[in-house]
């Protein structure tokens, strides 16, 4: 055992955490350029569990695995009441990176490893969660929404994947049963707060020069599937006049879109057109018909709203003055979520004892941390993504910022557990 | 044999020409809705140019099919020197309307009927045509290119249609030999005028209330492969001002094609954005490229020459500004074509003689008439299509304006072979 120190001046072992990065990127990778692939409930991400659950008991720390296969640990084990929860998730998107969600249960782990190392005397435990099926094989953070008591078995019985594997199907071939998620559930108050370490998956920490994101709000958003209808008509034989281009009117709102976010959104609001389809789709044919996607976020509910009536408003003068049909289907909406103060405030004075300047922002992606937020005071804490790459072999983040971040996030467990 | 007439007096039998549109319309037809289907080189096309040759037979004319499987008859047969041609096509897009081809080939053949009938004293042979491959399986006015010189053993060889058939392979199929559409060229001087009696396939006959449209020019158009590349991005976390969005210069272009049209076009142009496609094409990533067609057509040459110049700058513009390399491949060229004042007084006289008012307007389609322009005096008449709908089973036009066009074909006809 070492010898005793002071609280403040522990540290996470930057070498050790690189190992198991690299140890961990090595599962689920067929060659270097096609990324990783531990998509959820497949071999690869079995071996990333099984992986982690070695790292656990190694470390003299008891893997346990809940009904939703989150799989943690927890130290002091023996010590009761609510937690301090720090976890992120080790499926992958296909062709992925080796950051997205292992660093944040790679971080934890070593905050775990060095402040059971150092029997830091703690009021409450620190526990571990690798959570499930983060990336949405079958919708999307599969584990943290049962954590949070919102799974119900009819959605457990409706979730398939792309390939058309039900989550019942897939979990049954992994030896696992999908309807104990719903005994995942933590009971309220269990958890004291909950932090994730991330990396930020955009541009903006690396353009500021900054190591440290201090996340204080998770941006909502709404996802409209939208159509304009026309008439399709020769394009040599229809005079301009006599057309209704219905792509005319998706290009006439795309140039609005700058101003309607000026006008009534923020300087966190996004609006994104992804996926356009014309019909029928000919170079010699005026389009009918186009159905695209409209995505607008921010971190504001009220903005969202707002954005919402303004850009239904621009749709509809559009199909008026363009003589259009206009369809719009709202395909999703998820509420923005803002970071408690009991996390952000930690987070902020682990920077300070570290002497790390942190640059505050929104999350633009969704995250485990969405869902926790419901049951928990909850936040998060960013490091830079170069280019802002993500879900990409690309994806790259410096290994001062790694230690860095993962400094933050063991100061900021061992704050919220003293 | 009829009494002798003034030819002035001659008319078309509407009653002999409507049965022989519905018989025709019965080939190629597996279902009232689907519409026609007689592709080129395809058992009911060859089917259609049966019943062509026993509908001359049946009238004395003598059918005759040369190298490049254009059927046509002459009268009188033994006149020798420059003919005056008419034909259209009996070949149709897939789900086609009964009138787009069908409509020039059988009032040209009621015409040549009606001419041979009363013995009309004629300077000059008529004669009909029905062009091959007019609607493009294997690239488009097939018949007509060969008569017109256009093919090349070269041409012949690589034509293939959107199955991987070969031209070879599919008229080899039928009994034919694809290099035998070599022989079909005409010599110089041999076509003393030609004149296509065709719908409009556009709505502008319709709009201004005239049976009759005397077709002045041909559009020649230009088509581009337009590429913007941008960045691919999550939509989520990149603030808009780090965005490279490849649609966002794609909308911008396309709201600035009025304006170009209206500063350096003239009211015959057109320009059509009829395809685009985004990669990756997710409702929730920034579209990092942006692939699309333009298609710009004008009668002019020079406009659409300084059309092409001023495209290009605007798209060079947007590139610039929004930070997006750029790449224009142009894919075809058709140079427009004046129809020529022998074809077109024989037209607007015709139309004096009938009481006919006659609307002059562009054909903004290609039309065979295009091809044997490039060799001999050529012209067309255009009746009404309703709604300006082609190339589907709802193409109609008015039985009176059928026969009104079939009269002004007949006594155009007659004007210029007497």
């Amino acid at each position: 055992m070492p010898e005793p120190t002071s609280v403040e001046s522990l540290r996470i072992d930057a070498r050790r955490l690189e190992n198991d990065l690299a140890e961990l990127a090595r599962i689920g990778r067929d060659d270097e350029s096609s990324g990783l692939h531990r998509r959820a409930f497949t071999a690869a991400e079995a071996a990333s569990r099984a992986w982690l659950a070695e790292k656990l008991k190694s470390a003299g720390l008891e893997p346990r695995v809940d009904g939703a296969v989150n799989l943690g640990a927890r130290w002091p084990d023996a010590l009761a009441g609510p937690c301090v929860m720090t976890g992120s998730h080790l499926d992958t998107v296909p062709g992925a990176g080796r950051l997205d969600g292992a660093l944040g249960v790679v971080a934890g782990l070593e905050a775990l490893r060095v402040i059971s190392e150092h029997q830091v005397e703690l009021t409450r435990p620190v526990e571990l969660v690798a959570f499930s099926d983060e990336e949405g094989r079958f919708g999307g953070m599969f584990g943290s929404q049962a954590m949070s008591g919102k799974l119900t078995p009819e959605t457990i019985d409706r979730a398939v994947d792309l390939d058309g594997i039900s989550l019942e199907q897939a979990m049954a071939e992994a030896g696992l049963h999908a309807h104990d998620a719903l005994a995942a559930e933590r009971e309220p108050g269990s958890i004291h707060a909950f932090v994730e370490l991330h990396i930020e998956q955009g541009p903006v920490l690396e353009r500021e020069g900054a190591s440290i994101g201090l996340v204080d709000a998770i941006t909502g958003l709404f996802r409209w599937d939208v159509r304009f209808i026309g008439e399709a008509n020769h394009a040599g034989t229809t005079p301009m006049d006599m057309r209704r281009d219905a792509f005319r009117g998706v290009a006439e709102f795309t140039s609005q879109i700058e101003a309607l976010l000026e006008g009534h959104g923020g300087t966190r609001s996004r609006a994104t057109i992804g996926r356009i389809e014309l019909v029928p789709g000919a170079a010699n044919v005026v389009p009918g018909e186009a159905r695209f996607s409209l995505e607008v976020r921010d971190t504001e509910a009220a903005t969202l709203t707002r954005l919402a009536t303004e850009f239904r408003r621009a749709l509809n003068g559009i199909s008026q003055s363009r003589d259009l049909k206009l369809e719009i289907e709202a395909v999703s909406q998820i509420e923005p979520v803002a970071c408690h103060g009991r996390v952000t405030n930690a987070i902020t004075n682990a920077c300070e004892s570290l002497g790390l300047p942190c640059f505050t922002l929104p999350s633009g992606a969704a995250h485990d941390t969405q869902m926790i937020a419901d049951i928990a005071p909850a936040g998060m804490i960013f490091v830079p993504s170069r280019g802002g790459r993500s879900h990409s072999p690309a994806e790259w983040t410096a290994p001062a910022d790694i230690e860095r971040g993962a400094n933050v996030l063991l100061q900021s467990l061992i704050e919220l557990a003293r």
